[in-house]
């Protein structure tokens, strides 16, 4: 090859001639993605435990519908298979709604069953829960519905058991026995069969959405055990909800029927549209919140969310919730979970309130975070991580004993929390109702106030007894619930959270009644009560500390007021909400910044680049890339020259996912990149297919052969695989900008030139180490890759 | 200076050694930005009709937030600005919501003063509409609340007129020049005070949101002159809404609060955050919905929607609905525009019915844009355009004149959706509820049926005229529209969509009604109507066909379900309407891919990247970049070597924005990019102020001095406007990738590169006129940089 010299300006430079022709206007020859279907099989996949790379991936995928639409134009056959493409996202769309719908159906039955069978037995069969059995049975009266002769509790059913005393012991026993035996099978099932069953999924499936491979985490067994090992878990007592475990369910079930289609099964990026679409279905499902569960998907699981997928989501967390509503698990014909509805209104000064719960749930959410993150890693770096089952069944233990005394905390958390979010009606027979105009019992002072018409709202004896059952419950599901999470079994947090926030909301919310009540000739309470009405809503004030709790957990803002505006269907109490939400999130945020999820990422050393956090440093570029200063030179490829021992060489002796190609190594004028993967496998393929390779033979990253005496070796050609378009950064970007490339377009690694010279690689790994590190953690706490 | 010249493998490279030191681990000195606040004024901002620079706006807000957060360690005055400054966002949200509601109560309430005042006045004082004299009077009966004395049309005010024909004569003559009286105003106001003030606004709102300066368009005349006009153009009776100008309104307030902060009257990508949450305060106080007016925002008009805005966007919207709801501009203290209620359930085979209003809507939509971008484009291209004062007058006639004589034309459309939507209570005495159990007339037939209890549900005579005049409103709606958007006076279109779909939906739920009445014993109806019930909701149909019709024509999707959802509270009926929305959008998409706003977007040439579409098309960076291969080359700067003279004089001779900055021509190796803008200001300012500057004078982009004679004049150091981190792509870059990175990134101009060198440039407009080229449209019809 010729070179022209040319000196300019004291500048040299280089301008090929003739020989291999560097074409500068490349031709338009198919790229690397084109020929992956053709090639060797393997290419263009990735390893667990790997980073995608969003790019290639949504080229891979407009390249699919481009060769469709071109077909299209020829033939019948082909144009409807254009028609059934384009609208198979939809079909999967349906087939997960109306999947995850009946599952969490099914969910919802066994657990209620398993829950009641705790306790009792029915006479009529024994596939009847408490409820079922008593409806179909005639000797029920309105007031009392859950008495009836042919529900036996355990005690009932042992014969020679008549003295209450022992009745109570033995129901206490069977009741601890039927939970240790539920969260037994829960763990051994975990254990053997699905170990990536456990916990709520939630932090795994926003790292998978983020673009990481976790094999086996969405497959069919998680799917089996997760459903089965739920039901067991939230029967056995424990300090759970179902509602994450419903987003892990949602999303193994999308994970799965994504393999009929081909489009999504050969795509990780479509694939994880759908993933995003099946998260919101889960907390459609969960809560019964279509809308709620869109907002959630977007706003604190999905990494990715074009629009086409907001739409598709909300037809799927529509579908699911009909799906639901006609399975019908909560005998009631109600879409939601909690169903509400408040007829008075609030005033503004009941704000105060609010924001004190708003503070309540933020301290409680930063507090629950710390304390569960800090006993997970005490799990996980002491002998304790080494007996799950004997830590399940210790809870479970601790739970069933410490529950079952107080009524508030021997029912399911559900029934709990609908108790406490429900307003008192007249008929209402629970104790959380026993106000002193319905007792009848009155003293001298109370008659005066009856006399007002107000003597309805006075607390009667039975309401200072649940009171300060309440207060004991709220103590005992705080600390029960931050060594519950984690533990080996499915687990949610969303409805111990809610449970926490609703009863320290009814307690104040009872407080403030009975202050109002007691002071209504006062001037601040003077109007809020009037004769014969409610003068305020304990229950929504359960509502409003479940939101705030719920927020300061999980940092949800928008999708947490949606979800309650739709469980509550009165844009009225939106003000309430959103000022305990926002207070919560404050407090919550001025304490720690991390919600529970990405505590848990962190605690895993998951490779998640967080979305909503601006990076605040002031590094560049060249202060992240490898090699740093000191290190030896970056590993490259030059486009010629190297020979298949060479290439080997370099493979063996790094770990490297990739690397750059140079023209030469002097000039490291950067051509393209390669991912290891890719290149090892086409090195085999050419070392077995190919005839006549051998160790000296050539490796040619370009078009065109260079120049070669006619006895060496046939060249190995790798100019399929080579990315010609790698992303490229200058030394003096700074990182935030960086930072925001990698997050916008889910790059998996970056080249950092200077003055047209390769200098560096910016991997997201390399990204999420200076980030541990600018925030004063051990950089080596970010795992795989 | 020296170089060692390297020859390895027939390459040859330069490694600078001493001399000017390239080190290639630059320091870590501030940046271009940070220095902005200190150097020459007007560096950093844009002139008119130009793009913004996302990335680089986006790091002078870090940097400022970066400057604050430090100085806050020093004192306590600075914490307590860093404090204020951090919920400067949330106050300015606070004032957005209050100041929009505030205008939008206003605005709601002049309009329905002026529209009662085309048909006559209230005596007990001109400023009473007709429904609050009648309120005051004592004389109403509940069945005729808008028939009391105190009320007078202009016919009945003038002496002498008793005789019915010339009575309804005058009426007609008065409401005509009422209604000329007030859009003559609101055209020479546009006119005289602010051309910007006409149109709906939300094409140029999303295009100034997509980065796109338009000075004066959200500005302080804009909102007076569009809020007056706006009441003066609804007010005459024209077929347009005030929901599109009110999104406008509530920017135009967004952006004059904006200059009271400095952390958004500075920084032009803040300030457009600001703005997406204005255009969902704008929904939100259209119809009173502020979830749905968030996901508008998020769906339809904004462009960079971070989480934050999310939030943020949703106390703004919330703010503004109870600043509304307590001016209570309908007296109704309902929050939403059209309450509803509906009771009845509906049945699944309905969902044919609602299916055909999909399609009737998806017809429309198409129809209506191709029509009224089809008369939008001759107004432009012929001497129609020159009269729009007559235009406007011409509409507005033709308009009064036709709608006087229905009773349906005549009420504001409004009035008119309201009652469409409403369903039949049993006191209704409208026409529309003039059923024949009603009215009392009964035949043999229909005795035989209302023996069945369904009686209630046949037609009556007043049911039948309903009809036909709506038939004849709907044909006459449906034309009217398409002439009167786009004429200069404040228009939106979502109420005359709305209109229409809610007539056909209206049409199409009476005969369905009907048609389930007469044929209740065949099977497919049995079970339809029980007696004393509704068989089916006509109010429902009326509010499917409304979302399909706005649907058709908007493309909305998740954000209208949701607004109706709102209207309605019950999310049992988001099935109809999202059947009714889906298959609209797929009708309308299939005839044409456009909403109405992109369509003028198009038609007004401005640079809009679509986040929508994907890039179809197979080309390359390389087809699209400048210069072609036919061109002269791409005009450089070198970092160093050039004098004043020289550089002024391609500045001059070029008209290019920007100006990439390499080390020398022969090499072009890329260093950075200036903006001809930044260069122009530094350049006279340097001939201004900077001693001995000549015409002969280096110009330098490097920091370091090369070596010059000491007789030399003195260099212009322009090392600080140099953008050292431009965007660069190479050659091979499919188009797809690249027109992801402007739209993700918010580029306005990228870099191209092959093996090192620099080689051409694509900017914003470039990739605008290559997509217009590509669908087969005219690349010069974008305007604009």
């Amino acid at each position: 090859a010729k070179f022209l010299l040319v000196s300019h300006e004291s500048v040299l430079c280089f301008v090929p001639v003739g020989g291999c022709k560097a074409d500068w206007r490349p031709s338009n020859s198919p790229k690397l993605i084109d020929l992956l279907d053709d090639t060797v099989p393997g290419i263009g996949t990735y390893e667990d435990f790997n980073t995608i790379d969003w790019v290639r991936e949504k080229s891979k995928d407009r390249d699919r519908h481009r060769e469709i639409t071109n077909k299209s134009k020829h033939s019948t056959v082909a144009l409807l298979f254009s028609i059934s493409d384009a609208f198979s996202g939809w079909l999967l769309m349906l087939l997960i709604g109306l999947m995850s719908g009946a599952l969490a159906g099914g969910i919802d039955i066994a657990a209620h069953w398993m829950t009641d069978l705790k306790e009792g037995v029915c006479l009529n069969g024994f596939w009847f829960n408490h409820e079922h059995c008593c409806w179909a049975s005639n000797e029920t009266t309105f007031q009392e519905r859950d008495k009836c002769p042919q529900w036996k509790t355990w005690a009932e059913l042992m014969v020679g058991v008549s003295e209450q005393g022992s009745v109570n012991v033995l129901n206490h026993f069977m009741y601890v026995s039927w939970a240790l035996l539920f969260a037994f099978l829960a763990v051994i099932l975990v254990r053997a069969f699905a170990p990536y069953a456990c916990g709520s999924g939630i932090p795994e499936i926003k790292t998978i959405l983020s673009g990481f491979i976790i094999r086996g985490y969405l497959g069919k067994w998680t799917l089996i055990i997760k459903t089965i090992t739920l039901v067991l878990a939230v029967s056995s007592g424990l300090s759970l909800g179902k509602e994450g475990p419903l987003v892990h369910v949602a999303c193994c079930c999308a994970n799965i029927l994504c393999h009929f289609f081909t489009k999504y099964r050969r795509n990780e990026a479509k694939r994880r549209e759908v993933l995003s679409a099946a998260s919101a279905v889960g907390v459609s499902v969960a809560f019964g919140a279509p809308i709620g569960g869109v907002l959630f998907s977007l706003e604190e699981v999905s990494y990715y969310f074009p629009l086409k997928t907001l739409w598709r989501s909300f037809f799927a967390a529509l579908v699911a919730a009909f799906t639901l509503r006609s399975i019908n698990p909560f005998g009631n014909s109600r879409l939601v979970l909690f169903y509400v509805e408040f007829h008075t209104p609030w005033h503004l000064l009941e704000l105060i309130p609010f924001v004190l719960l708003g503070i309540f749930g933020g301290l409680w959410g930063a507090f629950f975070i710390h304390a569960n993150i800090a006993w997970c890693r005490l799990r996980k770096n002491t002998r304790l991580g080494h007996y799950p089952v004997i830590e399940v069944l210790v809870v479970t233990l601790l739970t069933a004993l410490l529950a079952f005394p107080i009524e508030y905390t021997r029912m399911s958390s559900s029934e709990l929390i609908s108790e406490l979010f429900n307003d008192c009606g007249l008929l209402d027979s629970s104790k959380l109702c026993d106000y002193s105009g319905n007792s009848g019992g009155t003293s001298g002072s109370v008659n005066a106030t009856a006399a007002n018409g107000l003597g309805a709202r006075l607390a009667g004896p039975g309401l200072y007894t649940a009171m300060w059952q309440l207060a004991l419950a709220l103590v005992f599901k705080m600390l029960i619930t931050v060594a519950t999470f984690g533990i080996k079994v499915p687990s949610g947090l969303f409805i111990p959270s809610i449970a926490v926030g609703a009863i320290a909301g009814r307690l104040l919310g009872v407080g403030m009644e009975q202050l109002a009540v007691h002071n209504h000739e006062r001037k601040i309470f003077r109007g809020w009560c009037s004769p014969g009405a409610d003068c305020i809503t304990p229950g929504l004030y359960a509502m409003v500390g479940a939101a705030a709790c719920l927020g300061g957990v999980t940092r949800m803002t928008v999708s947490l007021v949606v979800i309650m505006f739709e469980l509550t269907g009165g844009l009225e109490y939106i003000v309430p909400l959103m000022a305990a939400t926002m207070t919560s999130k404050w407090v919550a945020d001025a304490l720690s910044r991390e919600s529970i999820y990405e505590a848990h990422i962190r605690l895993n050393g998951y490779p998640f680049l967080e979305a909503k956090e601006e990076f605040r440093h002031k590094t560049l570029a060249t202060d992240v890339m490898r090699p740093r200063q000191s290190d030896p030179p970056l590993s490259v490829l030059t486009q010629s020259g190297m020979s298949v021992e060479e290439v080997e060489r370099l493979i063996a002796d790094t770990t490297y996912s990739g690397f750059p190609v140079v023209i030469s190594q002097q000039s490291q004028r950067l051509v393209g990149f390669v991912l290891r993967r890719d290149l090892v496998i086409s090195l085999e393929n050419a070392r077995r297919h190919q005839e006549g390779v051998v160790s000296v033979s050539a490796v040619l990253f370009t078009e065109c052969d260079p120049p070669a005496s006619p006895s060496a070796p046939p060249a190995v050609k790798l100019h399929n695989i080579l990315d010609l378009s790698p992303f490229t950064v200058t030394v003096h970007t700074p990182m935030e900008i960086v930072v925001d490339i990698f997050r916008k377009l889910g790059l998996r690694q970056c080249l950092v030139i200077q003055n047209g010279r390769l200098l560096g690689i910016i991997t997201k790994k390399d990204i999420l180490k200076h980030m541990a590190q600018m925030a004063n953690r051990d950089p080596e706490s970010i795992l795989f890759n």
